[in-house]
């Protein structure tokens, strides 16, 4: 019988909104349940790195290669280094039926978004909603100019949330990695999904 | 500052999948965040029940009028009762913020899916998907008939399903209940809600 295939969950959001931390505390838990795809990257590694577990270390002709070969599913260059998400690894977990976890930059996600359509976005949000409410509420207590900054932010963080299925606010840690993992299961309950695997059961006869 | 529209949540399933068991679990749980919609019915009370606390009792009149001034989301009849969903609760509770939970047979969810479409419709499954997969992996350990019955069941509820976004097995009750609590907790994650969110905030400038 043919194994369902796996999710691809990407978790993004604007820099510092504490993507990495979020990431590792889903991975400390004991119950959970992704794979985590490592990066590739151009940078050296830093003290205590370890390759193939914190990343794939490349060099730079390595990593232009796979490019080339279109061997990434996503990449983008930060500080004259490349990082970016091996394909393959992606493909053969997804085929073996396990979910795969991307924790990527906005720029990343988009091209990720392009390739994959079935793929499950979430956006992880700075707690900025519910502090411009406080703010908005408590008005008079703030600048002029401290509330205007704020409803920009908001603006922008509105803009970027526009091509992900789901957005998560980081308020606690904890609260976040609950909510991420509510929105697998869930996503796992989709009547196509289950419908899929009766219809496959079925025509297996 | 408008409060967010509470979600309607529509349990069914199959009758005899045990509806009834998994809702009064979810409600005996104290982090339960959902409002039970008490249904009203033309029978008469049973030892113990409690008029507004298990149903609202009412007169085959009284049903009737509610039909005929279309206060009822839905109604069936069963074997010489009726029983319904009051529209004013669930309206009055949604409008307040809070989400709803009906429990109700097929032929009332449907009716609810016409009415409402921004709902949450959840079908209890019986195990019998997993139940079938391994039946027809230890193939031979079943006469043709049983196999042939149970695939049949399959496609019943297949055709079942069809108008729920979600689709739940009841292979266990309390991790029925967790399916459920995180399709509401995705739900509200949500990016078009969230986003919705954002925008009244804003606008309320």
């Amino acid at each position: 019988m043919r194994r369902e295939r796996g999710l691809l969950i990407v978790l993004s959001g604007p820099s510092g909104v504490g993507k990495g931390t979020v990431r590792k505390e889903l991975f400390s838990q004991p119950n959970t349940n992704y794979e985590y795809s490592i990066s590739t990257t151009t940078r050296a590694p830093r003290e205590g790195e370890v390759d193939g577990a914190d990343y794939f270390f490349k060099s730079r002709e390595e990593f232009e290669q796979m490019i080339a070969e279109g061997k990434l599913l996503e990449y983008a260059e930060y500080v004259g280094n490349y990082y970016g998400t091996p394909l393959d690894y992606v493909n053969e977990t997804l085929d073996a039926g396990r979910d795969v976890f991307l924790e990527i930059e906005v720029q990343g996600a988009a091209q990720v978004r392009e390739k994959v359509k079935d793929g499950l976005f979430i956006f992880l949000a700075p707690p900025s909603l519910s502090e411009l409410e406080q703010r908005l509420v408590g008005r008079g207590t703030e600048t002029d100019e401290v509330i205007a900054s704020r409803i920009q932010t908001a603006r922008l963080e509105l803009e970027m949330m526009n091509l992900y299925d789901f957005v998560v606010e980081n308020d606690e840690v904890q609260l976040a990695c609950d909510r991420i993992n509510a929105i697998v299961t869930a996503e796992h309950c989709r009547r196509e999904r289950v419908e899929k695997r009766y219809l496959r059961m079925l025509e297996g006869e």
